[in-house]
């Protein structure tokens, strides 16, 4: 069994850059199968750091680790030891004892990677652990994702952009790398742990595998090649979601995309749900709770199914981890909720800004060009207007022209409603402007009084008559 | 539940042409599942046609038949019912009785299908019948095309080229159709077969699902959803397969697929795995035992790789059903053994051609052209000949030139070999001639003695000297 190296072999093959001198990281918490990694690494003559975290839950954890330093010390290789209160973290951020030491851990040997230099971290995750791993997965129920396991090498960007985490030993069962460690008398310790998710993994290894073996004694290999065929299914499927993420975003930045929603609506929905899939854990990496159902919404909403054509006013709709979908005309934004998203077509004003005749300038490209017109006829010509960006104003009823954002309670008197007020905040909501454009739209003032709501609205107060002979055009536009 | 009709929902979205007016067959066994099909689709206002085979399995089979019938008559609908000795198809064709059953049953169905112009066949599988199916397709080992399940709507090439089969009841528990008959005062029938696989359906529905129940009360309705989200990936990822196909494909004729090997090799083996899938059930639709050992041997074969690099003069891997693979050059030939495959850059002849001076005729486009050519120098112009398609001859030692394919035991003396004998097969296998085109393959004959092994080798005998003034040049040529 190990006159071929199996780990050398794997490792050349797909988890690390040939002939790289920087050194790899190995988590081993003492077990079999760390050991026998332990054993492999240095066998296949890589350099090799030990890290060992003790997760400060079970009474032997100290003792454990200076038995796997003592280990390092006998075989001459670095050593990185460290102890934390894993029960205190899981308490102060409100996760299970497991998810904050798996947290823990990982931030523990990507940290010692990152100090070293090292070209991966590697784990020693066995085919027994893959088997549990696809099972457990399809026991709470997953999608192609969940159930492909854990791949030989993967980025785990919550806890480093760069380096690869990679598991050499996926194609070996435990009882290999105990026979591996009887064979080189290595001590190897036995963990006691016994968290929730140990205990479900537990009940996995000794009750329900043991039972599936009643029906095929061959299962545990069975499923280990049906997640190595899933696995080659998903990097294809991925492939195709690089395409359909390429041909339909439209825009990125900090904490947001912007996609074609049109695009967005020609891809089947279950490629639909990958692109989501890939978009929230791009703006949250660790996000844990990401299931069929979450994205299925993603994909309603944005395909405007079922509830969501009733309520086609509803333009947002809130995810997990502070991650919101936002429709806006033909594009779609995925974004966290810190995200600074860009205002797209609609002109924004943060302050007042006092306007002249002729062109003034109101930020992000727009312009607002103000002309005098003198005449006769003139009533007509600015009723003929249906430009919505373009406004005429009777010059003899305005005076200190300026635009701001609203306030709240401001109030328009529009054109063709008799005189009759209106709220400014109610003329948003029917016509549907996106309530983050509201907050800074410009609205063009005379003194104190509102003149123009821009885009949207006239004020009659300022409408021309028969008798205007001197006017105000007001023209919005934007330079591309 | 029943208010708005399920199976009205489902049909119209996704199985069948919307105002169609050809008949749908159900599949009726007379279980609550078929009956309620039968129920909804006649609720729905589909004209149904209830067909009901007997397999002749159980004591109370006829008079299920009979029940079936009766029910039919009552409602008014069309009836047909055959019954068929399954057990001896069985062992007739040498397949286990729930094979021999499964084939029975959709052959009979299909048949009413054409006979009655039916637009499809409807049969009646639940929910639990897809938990069932995943969950044996897990259990004893799968790729993705198993455990994604059964398909809402899907082609049995083996039974019906363009008739599809449907399935509308996927999304109901068997509980659900169960209550449809108690509320509709449907009298159905409990099937108590006992067929080996049903033992192994009845023990995963017995025993397996209820005890991984209690690791997740929710694990059918889990396994459910996997299932429908691994069909969509399944869809998306066969989209990819078509399009590798498209791009890969050569040439393709009756029982053969030609493929550009060099393209293939550019493909991801997980890629490649789907495209064999593909390839073996076009040629072999009814075929059941593609697994992935055998996907992945056809790959290893197409890569060059491991054991196949070292026996690379064997060019042909011999598969399940008939099947092989050809290496030929930059082609890889999947065909079934009865596939008269094309020649592609090779010559062949059938029989005996008799060859004159001038352009002579030898099928498919090839041309053999013999000149004279007079004159000094010409033993040097022969020597110089590098084109393996051309052969010098003195022309003073030839007589009576023919063509015609090699005989067991046909030799040649070799140019070079001064005067020494091989035998043309041996030839053959040296200069790895594909042994299919090793049959026909044109030999040029002077009298009874071998002038030419076209494109391989000219004779001994007939080579020029430095006396000869008389040459005839034969240059092998195919018109394009």
């Amino acid at each position: 069994l190990w006159f071929n190296n199996p780990v050398k072999a794997k490792l050349d093959e797909q988890c690390l850059e040939k002939s790289n001198d920087r050194p790899v990281v190995a988590g081993v918490s003492g077990g079999a199968d760390s050991l026998c990694l332990l054993g492999l690494l240095l066998d296949a003559g890589y350099p090799v750091i030990v890290a060992h975290l003790n997760h400060q839950l079970r009474p032997e954890a100290a003792s454990e680790l200076d038995h796997v330093r003592r280990i390092a010390e006998r075989t001459g290789v670095p050593f990185v030891g460290e102890s934390i209160a894993v029960a205190e973290i899981a308490e102060d951020e409100g996760l299970s004892i497991e998810e904050a030491a798996r947290k823990c851990r990982y931030r523990f040997l990507f940290q010692v990677a990152r100090q070293r230099n090292a070209q991966c971290v590697a784990v020693a995750h066995t085919a027994d652990d893959q088997v549990e791993t696809v099972l457990m997965h399809l026991v709470r129920g997953a999608g192609l994702s969940g159930i492909k396991g854990i791949s030989p090498r993967t980025m785990l960007a919550e806890f480093d952009p760069q380096i690869p985490l990679v598991r050499p030993l996926l194609h070996l069962w435990r009882s290999d790398t105990e026979t591996y460690c009887h064979e080189h008398e290595l001590d190897f310790v036995l963990d006691s742990s016994n968290t929730d998710q140990a205990y479900f993994r537990n009940r996995l290894r000794h009750d329900l595998i043991p039972y599936l073996e009643t029906y095929n004694p061959q299962f545990k290999k069975a499923l280990l090649r049906t997640s190595r065929s899933l696995q080659d299914d998903h990097s294809l499927l991925m492939a195709s979601v690089d395409d359909a993420w390429v041909r339909s975003l439209a825009e990125y930045g900090d904490g947001y995309f912007t996609f074609n929603k049109h695009r967005l609506e020609t891809y089947p929905s279950g490629l639909l749900r990958h692109l989501f899939r890939r978009a929230f854990f791009s703006l949250r990496p660790g996000l844990r709770d990401v299931d069929f159902d979450l994205l299925e919404l993603a994909v309603r909403f944005t395909l405007d199914e079922d509830d969501f054509r009733k309520t086609s006013a509803t333009r947002r709709l809130d995810l997990t981890g502070g991650i919101f979908l936002y429709r806006e005309q033909d594009l779609l934004y995925v974004a966290g909720y810190e995200a600074d998203l860009p205002m797209g077509g609609w002109p924004q004003v943060a302050e007042t800004i006092p306007v002249e005749i002729g062109d003034n300038e109101l930020g992000h490209g727009w312009r607002l060009i103000i002309e005098e017109i003198d005449g006769e006829g003139l009533e007509e010509k600015s009723q003929a207007n249906d430009d919505p960006l373009v406004a005429w104003m009777d010059a003899s009823k305005v005076k200190d022209l300026s635009i701001r954002p609203p306030h709240p309670g401001d109030r328009i008197k529009p054109l063709g409603m008799n005189g009759q007020s209106a709220k400014v905040s109610d003329l948003f909501v029917n016509l549907k402007i996106p309530s983050r454009a509201r907050k800074q739209w410009p609205v063009v003032f005379s003194g104190n009084e509102i003149a123009w709501v821009m885009g949207l609205r006239v004020a009659h107060p300022f409408r021309l008559d028969s008798s205007t002979r001197h006017a105000l055009r007001l023209t919005l536009k934007r330079l591309p």
